[in-house]
């Protein structure tokens, strides 16, 4: 910024000179008043300058019969989850109105450490939309993982006043914050008075106070409207989220409310671009909110000005001179139809995405597997009938820990077809240690064949459930030759695939070639019997070791509750 | 901070440990969803680590029957105008519930430069409440006045970083910032992206549209319903101001609605100790608001929680975990009846205020007047007969520009007693160069004598009125001997008088004093005639030539909106 630019600033604003441009004979949505206001908007740079007004400029772009909206603010998501590189993930999210995204590299962290937090941060300096990086705080999740990498307190330091920083990402490690971990105390002493990202899965009363005390401020795990309500109560910013396995808008309507609506803001964590596709981004969550009776005011509150507010950007999230020009052109309030986006002051055009400088990506040929055979896999017996069993529910990340009598021979313990009892096996694959975790899964419904991911949160490890054994290794083998991905693979034959060979979490493809081959993924799943709508993205949070309640590692079943490994 | 500190802080928090301190028995407000809370609330060190629920501390205080609200947030204010050092505003506010005070080193600033901030600061550093120091934007307010000193925007970078700053003080200047005036150019540009202060009276449409695009974002000078929803609408915080002469409180009261109320704030920018002791301070704001039908958590939020907002102050403004723990505890929520006060975690005795380490004031002897003579009070005639007289309402800072056909004869226009026309000089004070303005002024009802002041907002030149020139020397005469301050004479007599040697603005007596003599002040000014309620305060702002319409200073009468000297 210079002297001139803030004099250009003021004399655009008050009309002494033509603005650089005008939004012309539309309405804006003021998200202070609540009013429809019939003006036209004028921008200098990537500055509002003018509303309330008549305004002539070098560029007008006639909007009559649009509504304005501040653009839309993603406050928490994991650009992996879309399985493409943060430059197609701006491409594919922007035109849904999303201008701002908040992210947290820590799939990409927990592969390659602190180079992908890097590259995520280079990426950011050259995109459309503005891309905001926080820290991944907690890599390797736990102690209960094989992670690729581990990212330090003093590697943080090094990036913490980098321009696209906002601070320290989701603090998912909360049982190391209330047992007084030493690296989780100085991680977040490092960043006490910046913002600290919370992740506190039904962590309620005084634990949940524990956890703020360490000055965590925000929370996207909130799943039902009672502890998303203890958390606003006790001063947190509740982000709403609705992702592709993890759905809480529905849970947490009651909560949207006009007193409410300055501490909620949305969130999508995890979305991949069929979703996108098929539903939309935030958009989605705008009128699906409003179609379930919460005022636009207050939809449109939560995905803007709010989530700015729980972000510390000032700068952002109301149509009003000062603010950056960020603006989402709707055809249609309710129903959130987005005709055009303003970013930075930009209309935004396709051939935009083409000017931008790319970073290159690192992480390629990440997965390096073991050397893999069916005995591997056995399930060893143990002294009781009664086996620990993951059960998964569709769209939930928490898991149940149901107990079931299952068979035991001398192959080790096996699954049952019958009820729904598949075997799961998560394989390191950072050539570290040729750890392989194995157990049992309910609930996919898989009838015959395999399918396996090299996404595996947090560690990124493959992990893989199948009908039978001999398919399990064949869908990891798979993946190890297309470093990393997704593939359901069938009597030995692969039926349907997605390479992901950047860290094994990312194409390097459009998201329109990504988003064809998931469809296939789907329908060839479904055909092996599988009855979730989104099996890759359930497959890839059974080795989460930091959502309740019975997860799988490389090192085997872990009881989140109790916080350790299940005994064999 | 260290790991120990945020491991005591969870500890404490989920109840692991005894807290510090705990407030037993009480409810507290929260002002996130209006509930009046029955819990305990845990305190360590010097931050809320625990609500909604039963603690045990090592000191525990029985708030049984009382109601905690947040501690009071003043977002703007001169502490000069309370005429006591930082130290005893510091003795004088704090048991009102005010724990921030958010000040703008202003008045002393005009006198002694940055020397004058400096010492708020190096004060700042050793208070009980915790003061925020302004840097002070517009020093010389403006080019129609001598100011004492000037601060320059290197004078401002060498302490934009000081741990007490949170940014530049009210621009005052928007004349300057319209007119894109280099200077103040270079201070708005210097701190793009930090917080700028507004001050922006009847300042509308576009123009209005125009300062804000300078990066402004807060305004204390709306003085309707019409003007703050403008304001408003337009993205800007609202504080709501009731001083000792500016009182637009209940001019406002229709925009506390609690669809505003989280970018609604309070401030009392100009009062006095008098005032403070008579009617009290942001508690006083918070009853009469209530008192008119303002909902209790619309009123309590502006008092802190949206103060904190407007101010980026993300550590501070409700009761609940990570919060800083200042806490008014009320004996009685709608009348704000303030019992005691945590101020960073501690409950607020006298003995705290005799513990703090004193920093020595500078600016004593700051007053250097000209030599005086009867003539130079002279008012010179010119052509016309319709003289400009700068009328005042009781009150109100901002004046009228009024047209008086007064007699001429050799000694100049003559004022008319019949008509509450005296006389008015602006003596420069500063050993700069001598001037003397002078002029008329309506509105004061003095019948006799004179009455002086070493405030004269912006530049603190002496200020003087009279029903007769030789009384009008006098009381100049006196308030040198003094080293500035207030004095009310009669026939060459002093009344009453308070001496104000810290750069003539402040005393060096506890409050306590100052109120006292105040009293005296105010009832020799009622003897000689004056139907002023605050005459002081009010001759300090016939100098302001940022608040229209005409004003005076050492170099004329102003014309404020043409923002020129009246031609004589």
């Amino acid at each position: 910024m210079t002297t001139k630019h803030t004099a250009q600033r003021i004399a655009q604003g008050r009309g002494a000179d033509k603005a650089d441009l005008v939004l012309k004979g539309g309405q804006f949505l003021n998200l202070v008043t609540g009013d429809l206001v019939a003006s036209d908007v004028a921008i200098c740079g990537d500055m509002i300058v003018g509303t309330y007004g008549s305004y002539d400029g070098v560029d007008e772009v006639d909007v009559s019969g649009h509504v304005l909206v501040p653009g839309f603010i993603d406050t928490h998501l994991h650009v992996e989850s879309s399985l493409v590189t943060p430059y197609e993930f701006d491409r594919c999210v922007l035109r849904h109105g999303v201008t701002t995204a908040i992210c947290d590299p820590h799939e990409i962290a927990n592969v390659l450490g602190v180079d992908g937090i890097r590259y995520f941060l280079d990426c950011a300096m050259n995109m459309v939309m503005d891309l905001r990086v926080q820290l991944s705080s907690c890599v390797p999740a736990t102690h209960l993982e094989t992670a690729g990498a581990a990212v330090t307190a003093s590697d943080l330091q090094g990036l913490m006043f980098h321009s696209k920083t906002l601070g320290l990402a989701e603090f998912m490690n909360y049982p190391g914050v209330l047992n007084n971990d030493a690296a989780c105390l100085e991680k977040l002493t490092l960043f006490e008075g910046r913002h600290i990202d919370g992740h506190a899965p039904l962590l309620r009363g005084q634990d949940l106070n524990g956890y703020l005390s360490a000055g965590i401020s925000t929370d996207h795990e909130a799943t039902t409207a009672d502890e998303a309500l203890e958390k606003l109560a006790k001063g947190m910013h509740v982000l709403i989220r609705e992702g592709s396995v993890s759905k809480d808008l529905h849970a947490l309507l009651p909560i949207m409310t006009e007193r409410h609506s300055d501490r909620i803001a949305l969130c999508t964590d995890d979305r991949n671009p069929l979703d996108i596709a098929e539903e939309g981004h935030l958009d989605f969550m705008i009128r699906t909110a409003i179609a379930h009776g919460v005022p636009p005011l207050v939809a449109y509150r939560a995905a803007s000005l709010s989530g700015a507010r729980a972000f510390r950007m000032q700068d952002r999230g109301l149509i009003a001179p000062r603010y950056r020009a960020d603006i989402a052109i709707l055809s249609n309030l309710e129903h959130c139809r987005v005709a055009n986006v303003i970013a930075a002051g930009s209309l935004v055009k396709e051939n935009d995405f083409n000017k931008r400088r790319m970073v290159s990506a690192p992480g390629r040929e990440s997965v390096q597997l073991p050397r893999l055979s069916i005995d591997q896999l056995r399930v060893k017996p143990h002294g009781g009938n009664q086996h620990s069993v993951i059960g998964v529910d569709a769209g939930k990340i928490i898991t149940q820990h149901l107990k079931f009598d299952l068979l035991q021979d001398e192959t080790g313990v096996q699954g049952d077809l019958s009820r729904d009892v598949v075997k799961v096996a998560v394989i390191e694959r950072h050539g570290k240690n040729g750890n392989i975790g194995t157990g049992f899964v309910h609930g996919f419904g898989l009838k015959q064949g395999a399918i396996a991911s090299t996404i595996g949160h947090d560690s990124h490890n493959l992990c893989v459930i199948g009908a039978n054994d001999a398919d399990m290794i064949a869908a990891a083998l798979r993946l190890s030759q297309i470093e990393g991905g997704f593939v359901v693979v069938h009597n030995g034959m692969v039926l349907a695939e997605l390479a992901l060979p950047i860290a094994g979490l990312m194409s390097d493809q459009p998201f329109e070639v990504v988003r064809d081959k998931l469809m296939l993924l789907r329908k060839a799943a479904k055909g092996l019997g599988c009855t979730l709508p989104e099996p890759f993205l359930q497959v890839a949070f059974l080795p989460l070791p930091v959502i309740p309640h019975l997860k799988i590692s490389d090192m085997g079943l872990v009881d989140v509750d109790q916080f350790r490994l299940v005994s064999a």
